[in-house]
């Protein structure tokens, strides 16, 4: 699938099935993080690799707003430097990674913000470290293709030459 | 090109030819901004097409480390809102960007973090908004596909199961 189209066509997916993400996929899906760009080159991230199905459900517990994570046959957690750019920089990767899944079928979501100082706990990451998402790769239970964007209209959120001019 | 291929050769362009992008392809740019995924679908951005040369010398001036963005055809500049999780989406709309220009042979380079108040006051850019990058957009100087990246070995930047541990 080509960039647009990953791009025009993904979804959030929040319901796996169980078929497992090969580790020639996974492998790709890390190579995509660690080939991203980053602000003067510091690539302040670290992606760790969970597929033990007991510590999936620990870390949907953990993650309040991913229980889904239990399901998914496969999670890479992002951990990212205490650095300025670490946030912008990670979030980046995580795009590349999922558009990457998504482009080979494989859904995903970005499962954040709350809990996430126990992943630190659970999975033995320095306290300097955080852990800015949980992805769940999996195959999406809804075939692909099915489902719709809500997103704001261009004209709302882009101009032309300055801020609030009409983009021809 | 496929979204792997394109992660894998992406690199950062600052030396453009004076080809124009066409409008198309910078309408397919901003709708990969658009259409990308964010915390709650807030959608924190707003995309500003910079095409007039004294307006993208002036860019240029005020962003210090993108001299360059005065020979690109075109700019986007990213605006996004000062909430917490604002950076992280705009990061990820600016990822889709790039490679989805990148994909059709148009390089680009993240330009921010210096000057960028500046460009508040250049573009009518409302005071509570932060300019997170200037994008310019041009077919690069040299040819696609030269060039190596940079990066640490994936087995420093990935685990498996916890961190730190070897990833098989």
């Amino acid at each position: 699938m080509d960039v647009f189209e990953t791009v025009n066509t993904i979804l959030a997916v929040r319901a796996f099935q169980s078929t497992p993400i090969s580790s020639e996929q996974i492998k790709r899906i890390l190579e995509s993080g660690r080939l991203t760009g980053s602000g003067s080159n510091q690539q302040p991230w670290h992606f760790i690799v969970v597929d033990d199905p007991p510590e999936l459900a620990k870390l949907a517990e953990l993650a309040k707003s991913g229980p889904y994570i239990a399901q998914a046959p496969v999670a890479i957690v992002v951990v990212v430097d205490r650095t300025a750019l670490a946030v912008s920089d990670g979030s980046r990767a995580i795009q590349s990674m999922i558009l990457t899944a998504w482009s080979e079928g494989i859904g995903s979501n970005w499962v954040g913000y709350v809990g996430m100082k126990g992943v630190n706990e659970l999975l033995n990451i320095p306290e300097n470290l955080d852990v800015l998402a949980i992805l769940p790769f999996g195959y999406p239970v809804k075939e692909l293709g099915q489902g719709k964007k809500k997103r704001k209209a261009l004209a709302e959120v882009a101009s032309h030459g300055k801020y609030g001019m009409h983009l021809g």
